[in-house]
């Protein structure tokens, strides 16, 4: 059978594509990527229009063809149980799964107002309330699990599903200048510190720019 | 053990809450409903800031508290997995989970252009270009589940999680009169004739309607 092949958009800007590739790679998928060029005008027009879309990601395993991220995470979790991308816990499972919906269909003015930009850096960048409201729930769902599980990682001493749904925050916090309590500011290091992360980001700053222009959510 | 607690909102305006009901009733879930006041300043303020949010729905089970619809259908599925929430064949399994993920995520245009409202017909509605691109996305969807698994449900002979998620929109589909080809306003028929839906709509018209001023995205 060949291998499975996951297809994601750019690595600077595509958010949903970093939390498919986290997964994969968390769970220890052994993956092609499939990266999408960025002008083509059915890529383009669904970046235009679609965020979380079925184009990307989308992770084709022989017979079984999966977007969305969170049935990517599903499917990876059934396909290795072992690699924990959720608690075995059930309560801590419920929760886990909770706050990664959340992250799945909310944050509207997050995304819209800080998209994910790894090779940008704003200090000082002034956030308007509708985001700053975004980022205040985010840091009290973090606050909650630091204080259930007591970190390094959201659900305790490896990350999950939930790490890898707020992985792109993290970045957004970094160049978006947020402010952040020790705690909350301790754990983005934490995750850009993932040799995962380190790989995403080396690949992102070496990808051309022809995508600056879009002025739009990812 | 106290029995479970569904909290929701409006029966007619918040598509949210009835995915999450509709799923607790499919899972066979002895609960109790609390239903929040539409007039509570914590409500109203979630209402007019996050459609599928933390407040509603919110499954309280026991020392498990589960929001977010799709973490819901996953509780509920471990919970009862002979419910069939989630196909048992992998290939289907991964399928259905995605066209949910694609709709607890997206259809932004159609969930602003074309709100949940039970009680109201508008015949004739003019239904702008980007929410009719997410309706043909949608009908594409249907189409190809008719085709996979030959109705009447969209993953064969009994109702799961996605008829679940797209309940909603059978009822859009109804108050703004959209056009449809012959399988899929059957589809559509077929999810208004289910006993649990009937129940939701029989309260729904029921309901007082302080809610009728809210211009909002549910």
């Amino acid at each position: 059978m060949s291998k499975a092949t996951l297809t994601i958009s750019s690595k600077n800007y595509s958010s949903w594509s970093l939390r498919g590739w986290l997964l994969c790679r968390m769970a220890g998928l052994d993956f092609e990527e499939k990266l999408l060029p960025s002008d083509d005008p059915d890529i383009r027009a669904e970046l235009l229009l679609l965020s979380p879309s079925f184009l990307v990601p989308r992770l084709t395993d022989g017979d079984v063809s999966v977007w969305d991220t969170l049935a990517i995470a599903e499917y990876l979790s059934e396909l290795n149980p072992g690699a924990g991308l959720l608690p075995t816990e059930r309560v801590a499972r419920a929760h886990c799964r909770s706050i990664s919906g959340e992250m799945h269909s909310g944050f509207s003015n997050l995304r819209s107002a800080l998209p994910m930009n790894l090779k940008a850096r704003f200090p000082g960048f002034r956030i308007w309330a509708g985001a700053q409201a975004d980022i205040d729930r985010i840091l009290a769902i973090w606050r909650e699990c630091f204080e259930a599980h007591k970190g390094p990682y959201l659900f305790g001493a490896a990350p999950n599903l939930a790490d890898a749904m707020y992985a792109p925050v993290c970045t957004r916090f970094l160049t978006y200048d947020a402010k952040l309590d020790a705690d909350c500011a301790a754990y983005c290091q934490t995750i850009m510190a993932l040799p995962h992360m380190q790989d995403w980001v080396t690949a992102a700053k070496a990808e051309p720019e022809e995508l600056d222009e879009l002025d739009v959510e990812f």
